[in-house]
C-alpha cells in the first residue's frame, strides 16, 4: 500500500480528529476512574494526567494524545462492534499506559513529562511508585467490573501485556548496565517489541475482543498494533536524538546524554562503519556537554543509525498494514485505524 | 469464645501443620507460576521468594509463613467449597502479598527481609519495582484464567484491595512527614486496616467466593480476615519494638529510629501521660544510638502505648471471632481459621 502526500495529510487530519472525538468520549470516564482513587493517591493522580497543578488547584495541561483508548475504540468499531461498550476498555488501557509512565519516570530518574515536573519529582518516589501500582489495580478492575462477556479474557490479555512491558523495561535498564558493543541489534528489537509495541498490540486486541472477534482476528489485530509500536518506537527514537525540544518538552540529544541504547544507536554501534568505533567511545565517557552530545548524533548519523531506523520503521509499518488487512479485509473499515497508525510514525513530538 | 492454653498449645501445633499442609499443596503451583516470568524479573522473584541465591544458584530459604493462602483455602473449605479448586487463588494472594513487600521494601528503604538482604539491596530499585508490577499482574492472570465461575469477582475484589493497600502505604508515608503529635490514633487505625487488614480480609473473601458462597457470608469473611490482620498488625507493631533480633532478623528497636508512627507509638504519644512529651521529644531528633531507642521504647511502656497495644489486639481478635461466627456458624467447620487467626497473633517473630 502506497500513499500520495494529499492522502497522508487527509489521513493525518482525520486522526488528529478521531484523536480529539476519542479525548471527547473516554475522558469523562477516565477522570472519573481516577477520581475514585483515595485521597494522597488522587492527588498525585490528578497531577500525572494534568488535571490538578502540584498544589492541588484545578489544572488545564493535556493528559496525552489518547492513541491507545483510540485504537480501542477504532478495532471495536472496525470489527463491527459498537465502540460505546468498549469505552470501559480503552479507559483501562490508558490508565495501563499511565502506569508505565510513572514507574518508568522513576525508573529512569526522567524529571519532565508533558513540560511538567515528572509526578516523582514532585511528590517523591514512594508516591510515584505506589500511585503506579493503583493506576494498574484500577485498570484492571475496571475490566474485571464489566459486565461484557470479553471483560475475562480481557483482564488475562492486559495482565500477559504487563508482564511484557515490565520484561521490556527491565532489559532497557539492563541494556543500560552493558557496554557499548554488547547489545545485539536483535535483542534491542526484542526490547522495543516488549516494551513499546505490547501494549499498542493489547489496546487493539482488547477492542477485538469486545467487539466478539473470533481469535484470529484478535490475533492480527494484536500483529497489527505491535508492529505500528515498534514503528512508533523507532521515530521516538530519532526524535529522542534529533527532536526539537520546544516541540519534545526534553532537552536535545537527551537520550544521549542519558546513554541510553536506542534503536538508532545500536544499529550505528553494530553497523561496522568507521563511524562506530567513534560513537562507542563516545558512550564510554559522561558526553555532558553539547559539543560531545552533537558529536555523538552525527557518529549515529555517518554509521546509518538514523537512515536504518527510518527504513525500518517504513518496514514496520508496512507488517502492521499487512496484518490489519487479515484482521479486516475491508478497506473502509480499516480506515481509522490505519489513519492512527500513520499519524502516530508521523509525529513530531 | 475464650480459650484455655491447653486449647491455645492445640491450636497452635493445629495452626503450624495447616501452614505446612498449604505451603505443600500451593509452593509447587505459586513456584512454576514464578518460573513462568520472563529471565530478568523472574531471577529477581526466585531470589525474592528464597528459591536462589542472587548468583543464579538454588537456595533453600524460607519463602514466609504462607498465611494468606492458608486463610484462602481455609475460608474455601469452611464454606463447603473444594479447596483444591481455589488454589490458583491461593497463589494470586501470595503473588499479590510478595508485590508488597517488594515494593514496600523499597519505599521503605528496609534493607533485610526473612534475614536476607531485601531484593532492591541486591538487584537495585529498578528492578525490584519492576518485579513487583509483573507479580501483580501474574496474580491478576492466573485469577482472569481460572475457568472458575468466581475468577471476573475475584480480579475485581483483589484489584480493589490492592488499591485500599497503596492508599494505606501512601498514608503510612505521609505520617512520617508530620511531626509526633499529628497523627490521630483513628488515622493510625484507618491506614492500619488498609495497609494490613484488607489483604487478609481479600483472603479470606476470594476462598468464601470460590465456595460459591452468598454476598452475606462473602463480607463477614472478609470482616474476620480484616479484624484479625489489624490484630496481626497491632502484634507486629509490637515486636517491631520489643521483638528478638535473633527471631526478627531485625535490629533491635528497627521501627523506633526509623522514626515509624506505629500504632504503639500513636497510642502512647496521643495518650496524655507525662510520658508522652518525652517520646515526642525523642521522635523529634534522630534516635541513633541504642540508649536513644531504648528510652523511646521504655517511654512508650510508660506512656500506656504496649498495654494498649495488647488491649486492642485482643478486642480485635474477638471482633474476628464474632464475624467469623456469621459467615461460618458451626463452630467445627470454623476450627482452621480460628486457628490461623490466633496462630498469628501469637507468634513471636
Amino acid at each position: 500500500m502506497t500513499m500520495t502526500s494529499t492522502d497522508a495529510a487527509t489521513e493525518g487530519h482525520e486522526a488528529a480528529a478521531l484523536l480529539e472525538r476519542t479525548r471527547a468520549v473516554v475522558d469523562p470516564h477516565l477522570r472519573s476512574a481516577v477520581e475514585s482513587l483515595p485521597g494522597g493517591i488522587r492527588r498525585v493522580a490528578m497531577y500525572h494526567f494534568g488535571w490538578e497543578n502540584a498544589d492541588g488547584t484545578p489544572a488545564t495541561g493535556q493528559a496525552g494524545k489518547a492513541i491507545r483508548p483510540a485504537l480501542v475504540l477504532a478495532a471495536a468499531r472496525a470489527l463491527g462492534g459498537d465502540p460505546e461498550r468498549a469505552v470501559r476498555a480503552a479507559v483501562a488501557v490508558e490508565l495501563a499506559h499511565n502506569f508505565t509512565l510513572l514507574h518508568d519516570d522513576v525508573i529512569d530518574e526522567d524529571t519532565t513529562r508533558r513540560h511538567r515536573p515528572t509526578a516523582w519529582a514532585v511528590f517523591g518516589i514512594p508516591d510515584a511508585v505506589i500511585t503506579g501500582d493503583a493506576m494498574l489495580a484500577l485498570a484492571q478492575r475496571l475490566l474485571a467490573e464489566d459486565a461484557h462477556p470479553a471483560a475475562a479474557p480481557a483482564v488475562a490479555r492486559l495482565s500477559s501485556c504487563i508482564i511484557e512491558l515490565c520484561a521490556g523495561q527491565q532489559a532497557d535498564c539492563a541494556f543500560e548496565e552493558r557496554g557499548p558493543d554488547e547489545v545485539t541489534l536483535d535483542e534491542c528489537l526484542a526490547m522495543a517489541t516488549a516494551k513499546t509495541g505490547a501494549l499498542l498490540g493489547c489496546a487493539c486486541a482488547l477492542g477485538a475482543l469486545y467487539a466478539g472477534a473470533e481469535d484470529r482476528a484478535v490475533r492480527a489485530m494484536d500483529g497489527f498494533g505491535r508492529e505500528a509500536g515498534l514503528s512508533f518506537q523507532l521515530i521516538d527514537d530519532l526524535i529522542g536524538i534529533w527532536g526539537d525540544p520546544d516541540r519534545t518538552g526534553k532537552p536535545v540529544g537527551a537520550d544521549l546524554s542519558a546513554h541510553k541504547k536506542s534503536l538508532p544507536v545500536v544499529a550505528a554501534l553494530t553497523s561496522g562503519a568507521p563511524a562506530a568505533a567513534e560513537l562507542a567511545a563516545l558512550y564510554r565517557g559522561p558526553m555532558t556537554t553539547s559539543g560531545e552530545v552533537n558529536r555523538a548524533a552525527d557518529a549515529v548519523d555517518r554509521a546509518g543509525g538514523r537512515d536504518w531506523a527510518q527504513v525500518c520503521a517504513a518496514d514496520r509499518m508496512a507488517r502492521a498494514v499487512h496484518h490489519l488487512s487479515r484482521a479486516v479485509p475491508d478497506p473502509g473499515a480499516a480506515g481509522d485505524l490505519l489513519a492512527l497508525a500513520e499519524f502516530v510514525t508521523r509525529r513530531t513530538s
